[in-house]
């Protein structure tokens, strides 16, 4: 190895895009891979900081807020950890409609807060009624839940929360908005969310690897008082770092670099609204083939997460056989989550997906399924 | 953008190697860079599974260890609060002497438990025997301590630090080996360490975003006997997933492919042995050099760090000038950490660099001081 000779330039295969229908981590477009390969940098240089101040108001645009967007690196989950360390003081009530809000549920109780749980069966949605009834029986202080449930393809009504949390005193919202926030609208200053979050590898169509959030003005003031809420996932550190365009830790760069090239594609292609478009659009493909093919959805209509379409399979299909099939020809799509496994399958149409990709897709579940 | 259409393979245009010598990010060799393009696969595939298991045997033997090796998406300070929230009951004993020490006790403190310090200045190190007579004084159930602690290029004696907690009852040994672990001895097993870390951008020579780490089976117990302990840096959760060859969360998959195939280089070029031999002569090769110009070591003979050489700069002159000089050539180093910024310059002479490129580097900074 000679130690500063200039590698040059050569052929590298970059991957196919278009057959990996996962709901997550989905198919990265080859445009964001080749922007990992760019060489390291410090994290506290000025090219770091020029990176963050850059993609800082791409952020609030898509996140639909004028506060400022943290960038972890960390799963989602681990953002899911930051909601309850920074927004939950005694006692949370958790919205239970499936695999990740029964994990934020979950991890309200491995961070030593008591939880008090609503849960409805797989496939439903918790109204905001039913939202109010529980915070009428039961006192907390912040409430858990999944905008789209991923697992089971609902999409929760947040919005509808966000007004029913407000007839209460001190009552937080925190929300796991990992597949719905840049494929179906989050309007987190609009709606007050306190905060909210989502993971790279979903409908933003990065690698897995960094988790985006927003926290409110009420939730930092909360944070202020939690004493041992830990350093990796503190509000705090993350808005003081954040707002001088500086990471807490060392960052992942190269998903940074990747993060970068996303958001300047995002907006070439017309921003936030045209993102939500084409993924109303897929996720209505889905709905018209299921009503002509008599396949239906697990959750109820107008329950459709635009960004995960969860089918139920005809009796006597088996989950394992159509996934099988697809993969023979070179295409991926989701079995079902935890207990509905076997069931359901799962087609996650986010990210950088067309509908003309769906086309592609659906005639080949259909053989399947024949 | 047609959806199924395979985009053809094409020239990228790889980085140059070699200049980059910050103590972390350090330079991430072409081939490894690379490894990132390929496309995604499921966290929960078989695909996962066996890039996990190919590589657990892979991290046994750099870690020095027959227990599972974790691998985490986070940077190393996720892992130094997975320490602290798994090893310390109520009280832990830090010893700091640097900034990243400094940290680890300030994380302890974060999480709630308390905190009673051990300090010395700044370039110095904390003595077996001082250790002891800190013990004897302070009941406390963990120490904490840095290996090599990369703000001031002092590599510390936790083999020696490990005897000495071997003397006291029920007291657990957490270990930041984050610009140790790769780049010099560290004895996971055989030195009995509870809990050592290292994050992929020093040694390992990766990109950011992961860490690594290992629990010995006296952690896992206090672990279990401690709630709220949350679960993104869970260490139950962690053994769990790893030893089914599981990732605990969606993992930073892109990294992963990285990780992979550094471990194939470095098994190829001799294993862990000859990387330690690598680096010892890089820092012995600095030593000559620092011995030739009068231009001093932070830390005293016999505890400089195998990995990052911190160097007093003579009088007068100030460390953004020299950095901006190497700089102005293309080279990067890195200036000193807090109190000691102007004062010091930090070579991270770690990972995939060779006594070759130092040998090109050195006179840069000798014509520097000039």
């Amino acid at each position: 190895m000679t130690s500063t000779a200039s590698v040059p330039t050569h052929a590298v295969a970059v991957p196919t895009f278009g057959k990996f229908f996962l709901p997550g981590p989905t198919d990265v477009h080859p445009e964001v891979l080749e922007a990992m390969i760019r060489p390291m940098i410090g994290h506290r240089s000025s090219s770091m900081e020029k990176l963050l101040q850059g993609i800082a108001p791409k952020l609030g645009a898509i996140c639909r807020t004028a506060r400022p967007v943290f960038v972890g690196t960390t799963s989602a989950t681990g953002f899911m950890e930051m909601a309850v360390r920074n927004g939950v003081r005694h006692r949370a009530l958790s919205l239970v409609n499936g695999a990740f809000s029964e994990r934020f549920a979950g991890i309200v109780a491995a961070c030593g807060k008591e939880c008090i749980r609503l849960d409805v069966p797989l496939g439903s949605a918790i109204e905001p009624d039913m939202l109010r009834d529980a915070l009428k029986r039961t006192p907390v202080d912040a409430v858990t839940c999944v905008h789209s449930e991923t697992s089971t393809g609902v999409l929760q009504d947040v919005a509808g929360y966000a007004e029913v949390v407000k007839e209460f005193d001190d009552v937080l919202l925190l929300v796991d908005a990992v597949t719905s926030m840049c494929g179906s609208p989050v309007e987190t200053d609009a709606w007050k969310l306190d905060f909210v979050f989502t993971g790279s590898q979903k409908a933003l169509a990065l690698p897995p690897g960094l988790a985006l959030g927003v926290a409110s003005e009420r939730l930092v003031n909360r944070a202020k008082t939690l004493e041992e809420r830990g350093a990796y996932f503190d509000v705090i550190g993350f808005l003081n770092a954040t707002t001088k365009f500086q990471p807490t830790n060392t960052p992942a760069v190269s998903l940074l670099y990747a993060l970068e090239v996303q958001l300047a594609r995002m907006e070439r292609e017309g921003g936030i609204e045209a993102r939500w478009k084409r993924h109303d659009a897929m996720r209505r493909r889905v709905e018209a083939w299921s009503a002509e093919h008599g396949v239906k959805f697990l959750p109820r209509e107008g329950r459709h997460s635009w960004t995960v379409s969860c089918l139920r399979l005809p009796e006597g299909k088996h989950s394992k056989d159509v996934v099988g099939a697809l993969k023979q020809q070179g295409w991926t799509i989701g079995a079902g989550y935890g207990a509905l496994k076997d069931s359901t399958i799962r087609i996650g149409h986010m990210g950088d997906h067309t509908v003309a990709a769906l086309d592609d897709l659906l005639p080949r579940i259909g053989q399947a399924l024949e």
